[in-house]
Parts: C-alpha cells; sequence; structure tokens
C-alpha cells in the first residue's frame, strides 16, 4: 500500500516536514499550498529535496472556489488554475486536488458544474495535471461524495477524477453504498482521517479535532475496505487537521501517522486474507498490495512493574507495608531487587550516581515500565519496530532470559513477556521459587502529556491490541483529568490513562508573571488483594502513611448507600473507600506518594468492573493538600 | 448588588477558595457539594471559618434527580434530601439549589411534579430551608426556566422558589420576556454565566466553556435587568464551570470574577440611573442596591510603548534604521530613553544590574507597557484600583508628571495618560519640543497566555472600554495562533491579542522524554508611515535586517491580485508585503525579531482596517525558521 501524508498534518517548515515524512517512511506527502507559499525555497528546490529523500509528491492542495461560478467569474479561475498548472510542473506534481466550492459558488446546476469541470480538464488535459474533486462536508451546493461523482461521472472526460476523503464522508453519516460504483480507476486520490464522536459543528470538528486512523471513533478498516474494492491503486493518504499535531514534534507527529496507516493496513490484509481463504476465493482488495503485519494477541496480564528510585528505603518500607515480600536482588545487576504479593510484581530499581549507566538524567521515584504477558514476544516486538517504536536499548548476560521492549509515547517502557509457564523465569534470576498469597496486579494508572494522547491510545491499540473504553473527566482541586482506560477484553489487563491539567506557561520572557503553575499528576499501581480489611490491617500495624479520608467522605457514602453503620465504621478505621453498582463492589486504600508514585490496595467483590471513579475526586484532593503542605 | 461566587469556579481546596473569594471582595460563595465531600473540615469549621473571613454561605448545591419519580423512589429522595437538611443546618446554609431531573425521571406530568415539589417544600419548611428549583437546559422533562417556573407557582409553597440561571436560559435561546411575570421575591437565586457562541452540544459548551460576564458573547447586561425588575434583591451569583479557571490561580480567578461583577453592576446602574433620569423616573432595579464606578470613554490613542531591553544599542540601531529619532534621556531616570517617529513615541528602558531595582528579575528585550490616552486618567485609575488591578509601584520625581498605571493579566502595563493637549507634558522631560514626521502607533501585537486569554479581554472591556471583535486562527510551523483584536471604536487603538501554541510540558519526572517544545510568541509594535517604500528605502539604506520574505510568495500574489509587474517588482525589493480588501490596500514589513520583540512598518491606502491577516502566516514561518538557525 503506497503510504502519504498530507505536509498541513505536520508542524514545521515544508524542509523539515518532508524530510519527517521521508524518515518515517512514508512513500509521498500531499503539499499544501501554504506550506510552499511560506516557504524560502523555490518549486525546482523542494522537488529536488523530494528526489534526494526519495519520497514522491503526490498530490498539490488544494484548488479552491472554482465551479459553479458565472462566465466572467470562471474565465478568472481558469486563469488561477493554469498558473497552478505551471507551478505543478516545476514541482513535478501530477495530480490537483480540487475541492467543491464552498465560498463563491452561485449556481446550482449540475449541468453547468460539469461543464466547467471538462473544460478545467482539458486546459489540465495540455498540462498533463489530473484533477481530483472533492465534496467538502459544507461546500454550498456539493457535499456529499456521491454528487461529486455523480458530476465526475458526467464530466466523463479523461483528467477529471474524484477524490475520496473519509473525514468528510464519515462526518456526515453518509451510506457508503455507493462507492462501490465508482470505477478504481476514477477514483484519483484517497485521504484518511479518524475523528472522536463530538457534537459540534463540523467545519470546526474538521479543522481542530481531525486525528490519525486508530485515535478516533470511526471504523476506517471497512471505509478503506470498500474503496479498496473498487480496485483503487493508489496512495492511501493522510490529511488529519489537529492542533496539538501542528504543534508537536514533527518527526513524532510523522511517525505517528504512518503507524496509523500500518496498522490499518494490516488489519485489511488480516481480514482479505481470510477472505481469500474462504469459499468465495477472491481478493477485491489485491490492487492496494496490502502488507501484513505479525499479528499479535491481546496480552494475557500485566508480569510485573518496574519502579526506578533514589529512595530506595523508603519506597520499600511502604511496599513491605502493603504485605510485598522481598525476594532478592538480580544475580548480575546489583541495583535491581525483586518485591513479589502473590503474583503481584514489583522491580524496584535503584538510581545512584554510580548505577546510572545511561545518558539519560533520571531522578525521583518514577514508574518506569510495564512487562505484558504475550502469547509470542518475538512477534509483538517485530510488530513493535515495524510500527516503528522505538526499542529500549538494554544489556543482559548470555544466560539470562532476553526481555525486549519499547518506549511508549509518555516515555515510559513496555516489555513483552513470554506467557509459556504459570511462574516467569526471570524470577529465578532473583534466586525464588515460590509464593503463597493471593494477589496480582490489577491495574496500572499512568499519566499521559495532553500532547500525545492520541498517539498513546494508538500505539496501545496496535503494538498491544488493546480497546480504548469510552473516558471521562474527573474534577481535582488542580483542574479537569481527563481519564480513559486502555483494556484487554477480559480485563485482565486495565491501563487507565489519565491526562491532567497541564502547567501554563506564564506570561513572556522578562515580563512578570502572576498566578501559579499546577502541580504534576502522580501515576499508581493497583494490587488486587482478597481481604482488603486484612490487607490495611497489616498495613496500619506497619506504620502505612496512608492517604487520609474525609469524615464528610463517610458521611456522603452513608447518604448515597445506606450502609451498615458498623461496616461504614469499618471502612473508616481501615482508611478503606468504598464503591458498588449494580455488578459488585469494590473497596480500596491509597498510599501516599512517593515521587510521583504511589499504590492502591483494592478488593473486588461480585462483579465490579470499574475503578471507584466516584472516589478519585477524593484521592485528588487529599494529594493536592498534601502536596500544598510539603510546598508551603 | 450582593456579588457571590459558586467554589466550582475556583480551583484549589474548600478552604483556599473560601479565602480566595473573600480576599476578591466577593459578599457570599455557594459550596458546591463536592468540594465538601472532599474536605477534610467538618461543616462546622467551614461554618467557623466564613464567620471568620466575614463571607456568607448563600446556597448549597446542587440536589439532583429529585422530582418525577415514582412514589418508591421519591420516598428515598425526601429521606436523601433530609440529610442534606441536616447538613445544611451545620454549615447555616437556608437555600439549596434543585437541578430539574436528567437523568431518573420517569413521570413528564406536571401535576405530580408540582406534588412532589410541595411535599419537599413541607419538608423543607421543618428545617428552614429554602428550596431554588432550576431547569437544567438538558433536564429530562423540565428544561425551560418558564416550565420551572410554571411548576414553582402552581406549587404555592413559601419554602419552594426558582433559580434563574444565565446559561440555561440564554444557551436555549429562549424567550426572556416570561422573566417579568416572576415576583422578585419568588427567584431565591440568581447565577450568571457568560459564554462563547459556540454550536456544539450543551452539556459540554456548559461544563467546559462558561465563562464569567463579558468574557463570552452574551448580552447579560439586558439579562440582569430583566431579572432586577422582577424586584429580586438576592445575590447576584457566578456559577461558570471552566477548563481553565479550574485549572488557573484561586485567587486571580476569584478576582477575575469579581471584576466580572463589578463592571456588570456598573454598566446596568449606569443604565437605570439614565432611565430614572428620564420620562419615567422610576429605577427598577432599586432592590439590588447597585453601586456605579467612575465612567471611563474609549481611549483615544496610543501615547507611548515603553521597551525594556538589555541590549541597547541593538534596539536603539534597529529603530534608527526605521527612522525613530533619539530625542533624550529621561532628566532624572538616566536609563531611560525616548526615541520619536512623528507620534510614534518608544520609550527605551535599559535594563542594567544597577538599574534594576524591582524584585523581579528581568532579561532579555521585551515589552514593558502601553500609555493610553485617556478623557479622565484620574477616573480611569479610580475604576481600574475598584476593579482590583494591581497598581504598578513607581517613584516619581516632585515635579514630574504623574502617570499611574495597572498590570494588565499578561504582566504588561497599562498607564492612563490624561489627554488634555496635543503634545505631551512628559515629553519635554527629555528636553524634546518638536517633531515634523507623520507617524503614528497603529497597533501593538501582544502575546497572551491562554490560560488567562478570557481574563485579558475583560480587563480590556472593563477598564479600558475596548471592545473583542471575532478571533481568526492563524496557522503557524509551531501550531495555530488565535488572534483576536481588541479596539476602540474609531480604530485610534488597537491591539491583537494572541494565544500561541503552548509549550507543553513533558512526561513524569525521571522518565525520558521524545519531542521538544514550541518556541515562544514574539509580539509587536506596528507604526503606520506615509511612503512605506520611503521608510524601506531609508531602512535599507541603513542596514535594516528585515525579515525575509519569500519568492514563493510574490508568485502567489500575483496569482491572487493580477498585479503590475512593476509594482510587484518595487513590493519585492523594498521587502514589503501587500494585501488589498474592497476597501483599500496594506503594505507593510517586518524587522527581525530582538529578545521577545520585533517592529511592523505599515502603509494604509484607502480604507483598509485589517491588519495583513493572510500575511501572518508568511511572517510566522519566516520567524520559526529564524529561531531554528540560532537554536542550531
Amino acid at each position: 500500500m503506497r503510504t502519504s501524508i498530507a505536509t498541513v498534518c505536520l508542524s514545521g517548515t515544508l524542509e523539515e516536514k518532508l524530510r519527517a515524512a521521508a524518515r518515517a517512511g512514508f512513500d509521498g506527502v500531499e503539499i499544501f499550498e501554504q506550506d510552499l507559499v511560506v516557504s524560502p525555497d523555490s518549486p525546482e528546490a523542494i522537488a529536488q529535496l523530494a528526489r534526494e529523500l526519495d519520497i514522491g509528491l503526490d498530490l498539490y492542495q488544494p484548488f479552491r472556489d472554482f465551479e459553479g461560478v458565472d462566465e466572467d467569474q470562471f474565465e478568472k479561475n481558469l486563469k488561477r488554475a493554469e498558473s497552478k498548472f505551471g507551478l505543478m510542473a516545476r514541482l513535478g506534481i501530477d495530480t490537483m486536488l480540487l475541492c467543491s466550492n464552498v465560498g463563491t459558488a452561485t449556481i446550482s446546476d449540475d449541468g453547468i458544474v460539469v461543464e466547467q469541470l471538462r473544460r478545467l480538464g482539458d486546459l489540465a488535459e495540455r498540462y498533463e495535471v489530473n484533477i481530483a474533486y472533492e465534496a467538502l462536508a459544507w461546500g454550498r451546493f456539493v457535499s456529499e461524495y456521491d454528487h461529486a461523482w455523480d458530476l465526475v461521472k458526467a464530466a466523463d472526460h479523461v483528467r477529471i477524477g474524484t477524490c475520496l476523503d473519509s473525514f468528510h464522508i464519515l462526518s456526515r453519516d453518509t451510506d457508503l453504498d455507493r462507492i462501490a460504483e465508482i470505477p478504481g480507476d476514477k477514483i484519483f486520490f484517497l485521504q484518511l482521517a479518524d475523528a472522536p464522536a463530538l457534537t459540534m459543528d463540523v467545519l470546526s470538528w474538521s479543522r481542530h479535532h481531525r486525528v490519525f486512523p486508530g485515535e478516533g471513533s470511526w471504523d476506517l478498516s471497512d471505509f478503506l475496505t470498500r474503496v479498496a474494492a473498487t480496485g483503487y491503486a493508489g496512495p492511501v493518504s493522510l490529511e488529519v487537521f489537529n492542533d496539538s499535531f501542528r504543534q508537536g514534534d514533527t518527526n513524532r507527529t510523522a511517525v505517528d501517522g504512518l503507524r496509523s496507516l500500518r496498522w490499518l493496513e494490516a488489519s485489511i490484509a488480516d481480514r482479505s486474507a481470510s477472505e481469500a481463504r474462504g469459499p468465495e476465493g477472491s481478493d477485491s482488495t489485491a490492487r492496494l498490495d496490502l502488507q501484513p503485519l505479525p499479528e499479535v494477541e491481546e496480552p494475557r496480564g500485566i508480569n510485573y512493574v518496574e519502579l526506578s528510585t533514589d529512595d530506595l528505603g523508603v519506597l520499600t518500607r511502604q511496599m513491605h507495608q502493603l504485605g510485598f515480600q522481598f525476594i532478592g536482588f538480580h544475580r548480575s545487576k546489583p541495583h535491581v531487587q525483586l518485591w513479589l504479593r502473590g503474583k503481584a510484581r514489583i522491580i524496584v530499581t535503584e538510581v545512584t550516581d554510580a548505577a546510572n549507566t545511561t545518558s539519560a538524567p533520571v531522578s525521583g521515584t518514577f514508574l518506569r515500565g510495564i512487562g505484558f504477558e504475550v502469547l509470542d514476544s518475538e512477534a509483538a516486538m517485530d510488530r513493535a519496530a515495524l510500527l516503528h517504536a522505538i526499542e529500549v536499548p538494554r544489556d543482559e548476560a548470555h544466560d539470562e532470559e532476553v526481555l525486549r521492549g519499547v518506549f511508549a509515547p509518555d516515555g515510559s517502557e513496555v516489555f513483552f513477556h513470554q506467557l509459556d509457564r504459570s511462574r516467569p523465569a526471570w524470577i529465578r534470576e532473583f534466586g525464588h521459587d515460590h509464593d503463597e498469597q493471593v494477589s496480582h496486579i490489577d491495574h496500572v494508572n499512568l499519566a499521559q502529556p495532553s500532547n500525545h494522547y492520541d498517539e498513546a491510545v494508538l500505539f496501545y491499540t496496535s503494538l498491544l491490541a488493546l480497546h480504548a473504553q469510552s473516558s471521562q473527566d474527573v474534577p481535582s482541586p488542580s483542574g479537569l483529568v481527563r481519564s480513559q482506560v486502555m483494556s484487554s477484553s477480559d480485563g485482565s489487563v486495565r491501563m487507565p490513562l489519565n491526562v491532567s491539567p497541564q502547567p501554563h506557561a506564564e506570561a513572556g520572557a522578562g515580563r512578570r508573571s502572576i498566578g501559579s503553575a499546577v502541580e504534576a499528576y502522580p501515576e499508581h499501581v493497583a494490587v488486587a488483594c482478597e481481604d482488603i480489611f486484612d490487607a490495611a490491617a497489616t498495613a496500619l500495624s506497619r506504620g502505612l502513611d496512608f492517604l487520609p479520608v474525609p469524615q464528610n467522605y463517610y458521611e456522603d457514602l452513608d447518604s448515597r448507600f445506606d450502609l451498615d453503620p458498623e461496616f461504614l465504621q469499618r471502612l473508616q478505621e481501615h482508611h478503606v473507600l468504598y464503591d458498588r453498582d449494580a455488578r459488585g463492589e469494590f473497596l480500596h486504600f491509597y498510599t501516599s506518594t512517593i515521587g510521583s508514585v504511589f499504590f492502591e490496595m483494592i478488593e473486588r467483590r461480585g462483579d465490579y468492573l470499574g475503578f471507584g471513579a466516584p472516589d478519585a475526586p477524593v484521592r485528588l484532593a487529599a494529594q493536592h493538600r498534601r502536596n500544598a503542605q510539603w510546598s508551603s
């Protein structure tokens, strides 16, 4: 499948965009006119750069407000088109995007539009340019893809075809069946964008909130399959207007975009391969030349969490208070220890100046990585590499289990751990051979920078086959926290991703700044146990610094659930919070935060599937008070 | 007018919110239930704190999903209400907000709802609590204020009244005439919020995008006047759900909120005073006891701009290249000099370690402040003080003109300069007495931190009587720049406010961060001249470092405007950009940036009123390239 990306998706100068697209592995780009206009490089220099980078210039875009005008205006528009054809010749681009008229159209007469398209086709023929006519969702008279196709069909000109853009089609919820009517060779271009489900005017939605395929809520796999079935063989190009992408790191956004296309391509390749094996035996998508990826199934659990700390005593004391047992030091890595609570495994890596052999400066206590149990770790790693994830550099001794992993968008490490026996082999490297407690890691709560949130969703979807649940906002004293759970189907892997309010930069250099920034959002590991009161009693006896729960909370709890007074008192004495739904109950307590990490101990009763969301504001407020105490 | 604010408007803990509201000068607060639930302070302690701060607890809110349910559920709801009445007694609050049922209502029968309200009233009577029933815009069966009023009227209970909330009424565009039917003493509470004109679902609009009065697009002056006309004498309270406010500085947001109410109060006081003086002679708003503010008229011009620099030679060389003349040093402030180009006056303050007598560290070259020409500088300063602006500390010699000013939300200084003669008196302090060039400051372009943008709009509106024009987005290589002009009616003061993409914080402490942050957005002073080519020629001869304009721009300009080739060449030779609309033409060039400041020289031909918006992306791209060169 030929991959392409519109330069408008990326930040930076035109040169920076071309280099980033080429480096990420795109086959081509669409040149957005504005990017060229503001560039100091001549069209010839851009063409030369593209040749050097071995990246195609697939489309020049957009040409606007052309058709449906009176003859005077039409003559001017033809002249304007001719000057762009000249420019395209200098760039070496043979296809121009023509958007349906949104501004100047005064004539709603298909016959006239067809005639004007045909005349444009005649002019384009002289320059050997192809015109891809696209219906914008907010076009004045032409706003549906099938209307645009009817016009193209009627124009019946070798130089006039259509462009399909998933945003403009899916945002209007148009019936997709008429795509099948279009011969693939009359689709001159294909643009893909995904989008979150939002209720807002379609223009704002389009200009600010598009995302790459897999980052929104649309079924682009179905859409692309339908287009492929027409016999379309051209580029599959991303055209995504997104405020975060526009201001993000150019190379990083390009990689995110290519990942989305590779993932989409593979999902369709899998589908058509299984269809081809079926009774019908035909592969309708053959002309797109789809490349599969090594298949991965959902992970079967969280094998371990690795914490990094420069405050070893404080961290391990808290783990001891929670019932974790110290198992041993790694036999060849003296700064690495293992702690277990049943199947909840925490690797603690002490960071000292001596131990820090990496170039990046690290400090504090933080969540460094997660080991996921996967059915085929080699396939997972191969797939990750093909999806352009960055591998974690790691030295291994020869006789040790080789764990390989990649960096997630938030900088944490994702390791693929082969699931082939009930007890991981690497545990023996710490000299341990048995455990008794019934306990495991229930979920891991990660903080995400808001500008990489969409990238994170695609990352966990495409590499680990996790699913994004619907998001919700949780109020905190420092602002709303957007929370969204990525999970496997059976719930054995659950990761709430939290986008916290960002510290804002204050006014320009030198000037007085008024006001203060918000604090960082901590991450946590939630450990499931059999008996929360037993765990809390142990923790109390060992002097755990529980996160305090206000009396007002228990009073409100009583008015909400009408609890047995003894039970309520027991909750309160053990600092345990409580939630209930139709399926079951949720009991949990929190520890204080060390560095940027804290623990939650939980007991699920019945089939309660949530995370105690009503209690999250209580936690956030208590953490805010702790921060305020420390900083004052 | 009794001012109040809902605690949900503010960031922080409940205690922090109460202190900030009291410090800003609010008379009371609405206690948002969630704020109490997460607080470690008992209801009695909160009541005690409020007494100490001398701030009223005006409302407990919200009570939800009460009415329109079957008898079983209703009994439970009554019990829940009773527990809240008990809580309110401990807080000493006598009014509860009851929102129309959005979740659990199953019965759409006004008769049953009336009966249920009446039974709630009977229970409330025992606790001496008043119920303020409010129609939420997305209420299941009750979503219009007049419907809620019909129900309250039919309930005919001394403890049941209504609450009017401008958001829920104006967002639905409901006819306001029926407000006049409601007796003022049956309006138990009044909540105000403004909002920008957005096309999105009303729930998201309400939860995230409300702003304080004067910061949005609604006519709250009309709304409040209508409510006041009913005889309402209770609190006027802000209930504003806004993502930025929730994460902003608590004290600062509280001041912003009080400013909005004081400004609104004064605008209505002025209106009703003029009505009272009129033939009808009655003041329908008397019961609200409205306090006026000293009146200010729009400023008549920008008297001067002050730049601060630690790079004096570079800055003054550029000003010389632009045709500014050095006039002199201030007679008693040796680090302050004056430069003139006709009526364009720039005060340059050199910052050296010796000269820096303020406590705040300052460095670089930046726009420090603007002197506005106002008709009554004393009234403007008094008004600013009553609107809680922070005065700029400044030492003055006894025989010098006393200039007073305040800090704007972006940290720049706003000075009020008395307009009483054609030539400002303070210029003589620099030993200057004449000038010849026809030139003036056309506009000043300021960068605003996005989280204080609404505050800035209200600041310039309420203190300086400027008007906000509609905003637009300008693409830059680092993201979209939101640009909005604040101006006086005659255009003599024009200030485009630019909200630039913010540098984002990357992932948590210790972890590797991937990607880079965006650069800061520079500010500029635009100087109008009579002949742009003459100014550019002088600048060329003096070696000005023009911001480069790409060849591609001129080619595109030609295809857009079909310009005379000689004229086009002349533009290009002088680095002059060009725009045109139906009213006139705009010619301009930019200098390179020094610190965070650059200059623009402009010539307006005809009645062109804009700012060359189509050229802004060219400028932003060129500045981005310059930054990239410097940092590489």
